[in-house]
């Protein structure tokens, strides 16, 4: 017996390597019947284009879903959609669930409604509420038909809850347990299933109202006397969740206590539903790409959509930057005259302006990530403000007096030295303000304090800082 | 009966404000203590005094660990300091492991060396591994001579490896099996523990050297048939790593694979440790958040540290900042005489470089995130190159397009809006080149290609933007 041993990160890429390779001679034979034009020797070709295909799904078939759904993310759309082609259908409902929204989007538009519906009957009703908003009404109505009456509630609760609620990411499948009987019992009772549900760690203790009493952790179970009552093994300390929590708050709780499943109950404390680590993983990851993504202006890009789609992706964040960047322009205009008079503010604005932006970036950076992890309040932010103010003078003291003097060096005019000097200081100032106020005021307005942010830092930074620099030399210089 | 429930996030803040409450409280009392220079009422404000801090202590040894570390994160550093010492000893070891590196480092400067030394008695040689770099010869001396032979070994062990191998954050304590005897016997044998590791969701089945043979999910142990053998019940097919593995990579197969545990293996298939999903949950969002904050050229910095301490912290990327926005000053003080000329292009240039610069950082964005996915490959790199070249011309022809009119509407000169659609168009093209050329270089000599990447960009974005737009107009506008 051998021991198939995953060194994962890296068969995996081997793995898409080989598709690739495979996907590659199929291209050259493909070709090669092509430039022919199917004349001699097209039996043979056929064959051999034929046996890649085979070789290729072979491969396919050996794959994990999550390893079919990473080769089809790094693929260019028309290999990926050949892939998808030959990828079992028993799997695709998985896959699909694996892949990112962008490229889901994609291989739906490839596939007939019946292929979709056959995809889907795979999934347990939680999965299925992830994949029935990027469906047409027509199938999903159809889905819905197909499914028996407790499906299709649970479905329904699963669709009641935002993608932000934790209610929408709740497994129903559990195993819940008495508190009155043993453990021999519970072990018993749990022999008489096929097979537990993924990540369960420990079984919810209930009443006869599905109230929840406590839960029994499994590895308790394994360890203590089968005669002690579940009521005397579960612990009644838990961390539970209800349907309307947020995700990335839930997230974190499973983070900081390390949990690997959840109950989530109602109102009335009765149990409705479970949280899994693995569906966790995935929002902390999602929230994080997100964050850096929205930092960037952008939202979730396939990476091999057409121009047109990412041109289209990326436009709406141009279009303010372009906006923006006209009205720093304008500030320029105004001061034409000045500039005229010293040439050399045109070549030394820049500094100012850009070294407010980036100091400014760092300051917000910061900020965004405190209030993600939740560290930064009403009663510490005061105190923030105080030690960027303190950084921002303390850089523009340094790093000001060095520009100046650089200033003073290159032009000979030691007023445009000092001016340099105090524009960066101001700058600096408006920088750290700027890069602190305003994530706290689009917390505090119930916005995401990531996006767009960084936006409104550089625009403000660039036209404070050309107006900064030269208001002063207008008034000191001319 | 009553079911501690916590609604995790917001009892956690509402924690977090009630500490902070009573902190204030503290420091009034203090306050006043001080000001009447210790007279009367002397003795009803010191009692007051101690209670306050009674009740913070009480309040502190209700939480987990966990959150005592969050709460120490978002305190400034006197505050955190009194809160520190407030806290029970036993649970020191644990809050030095859960807070972030800088935050640890405030802590253990306050501390004795027996306080650290009696803090890490309660840890895991895993465990100690992660906070021995931290400190002092004297006391790791100390520790080390503390330790059994066994705890020293894997002490030693987990310290071969750096920071970014899986060895170093392996667990030692697992749960191995022979796959001879019934489930029955394997029962019985882990009802010998007082407890299972934690995160034990499978049991690891060797031979007599330890070599792998397969693992037993505890959840198939519990619905099998008690007279079947471990051979007979265990899987074969088991994702495993080695010691040398990247822990990035390993964290995306548990993401994958939705693992809870897998074990650590040598190069003979020896099992040598045990990886669990929690460490990997950190793993995840220390790599996130070193990449935001990497992205903006920082370090991971204490929210509250000193002003020195932080300038400090970033002054590196200033200072390569100052250097790349003087070549940028430079390029514009060769062309100060086509400015003198024409003093719209001062007021034009900073548009080109600026956009450049964005939509090319949006191009970095994504080329990265792919990099860290594993979805960008030499193989279909030169598609991507095609695909931002594409975009950037698009964007060049409609968005330079816009700012040629109104630069030409601005200034009444049609050949000042033709230059700067041009260089416009030009300038997005340098940005797409350097925003994806940048990061896949980066990856091919081994580095980081998050870190310094955006400085790079916008440094070439920046200089060549000013250099394109002015060169094209000393050409043709002179």
């Amino acid at each position: 017996m051998t021991i198939v041993t995953r060194k994962q990160q890296e068969s995996l890429q081997e793995s898409l390597q080989q598709v690739v390779r495979l996907l590659d001679r199929h291209r050259v034979v493909e070709d090669m019947v092509h430039r022919q034009d199917m004349a001699k020797h097209e039996l043979v070709e056929q064959l051999v284009h034929k046996q890649n295909l085979v070789e290729l799904q072979k491969k396919l078939a050996s794959l994990h879903p999550a390893d079919v759904a990473h080769i089809l993310e790094a693929l260019p759309l028309f290999d990926r959609l050949l892939v998808w082609e030959l990828v079992k259908s028993e799997y695709d409902g998985e896959i699909l669930l694996e892949v990112s929204d962008a490229v889901r989007e994609s291989l739906l538009a490839d596939m007939e409604n019946y292929e979709i519906i056959a995809a889907a009957e795979h999934l347990d009703a939680d999965e299925l509420a992830d994949l029935v908003p990027d469906l047409s009404s027509e199938v999903r109505s159809e889905l819905l038909g197909g499914l028996d009456d407790e499906e299709r509630a649970q479905l329904q609760s699963a669709l009641s809850y935002t993608d932000d609620e934790v209610g929408s990411l709740m497994d129903f499948e559990m195993v819940t347990i008495r508190d009155d009987v043993t453990l021999e019992v519970v072990l018993r009772y749990l022999r008489r299933f096929d097979e537990l549900p993924n990540h369960t760690d420990k079984l919810f203790v209930v009443d006869h109202e599905q109230t929840l009493k406590g839960v029994l952790a499994i590895n308790r179970l394994l360890v203590s006397d089968p005669d002690l009552t579940v009521h005397d093994a579960m612990a009644t300390d838990v961390v539970t969740f209800h349907g309307h929590d947020d995700v990335g708050d839930a997230a974190q709780a499973f983070e900081r206590y390390d949990l690997v499943s959840a109950p989530v109950v109602d109102s009335n404390h009765k149990v409705i539903g479970r949280l899994t680590v693995d569906m966790m993983v995935d929002v902390i990851r999602e929230e994080s790409d997100a964050e850096v993504l929205s930092l960037a202006g952008l939202k979730e890009e396939d990476l091999f959509s057409s121009v047109w789609k990412s041109a289209k992706n990326r436009w709406p964040w141009l279009a303010v930057n372009i906006c923006t960047a006209f009205i720093a322009s304008r500030v320029i205009g105004a001061f034409e005259e000045t500039i005229t008079h010293l040439v050399a503010l045109a070549a030394l604005m820049p500094i100012v302006s850009g070294i407010g932006g980036n100091t400014g970036t760092q300051t917000i950076t910061l900020i965004i990530r405190g209030l993600a992890l939740g560290q930064i309040n009403p009663s510490n932010s005061g105190r923030l403000i105080g030690k960027e103010v303190g950084i921002a003078l303390l850089n523009g003291l340094v790093w000001g007096s060095v520009l100046g003097v650089i200033a003073w060096l290159l032009y000979r005019q030691v007023s445009l030295g000092v001016v340099m000097m105090a524009a960066m200081m101001l700058n600096l100032l408006v920088a750290a303000l700027v890069g602190i106020l305003v994530p706290l005021t689009m917390q505090k307005l119930g916005r995401d304090p990531a996006y767009g942010s960084s936006v409104l830092l550089t625009a403000t930074t660039d036209s404070m800082g050309f107006f900064i620099f030269l208001g002063l030399a207008s008034v000191f210089l001319m």
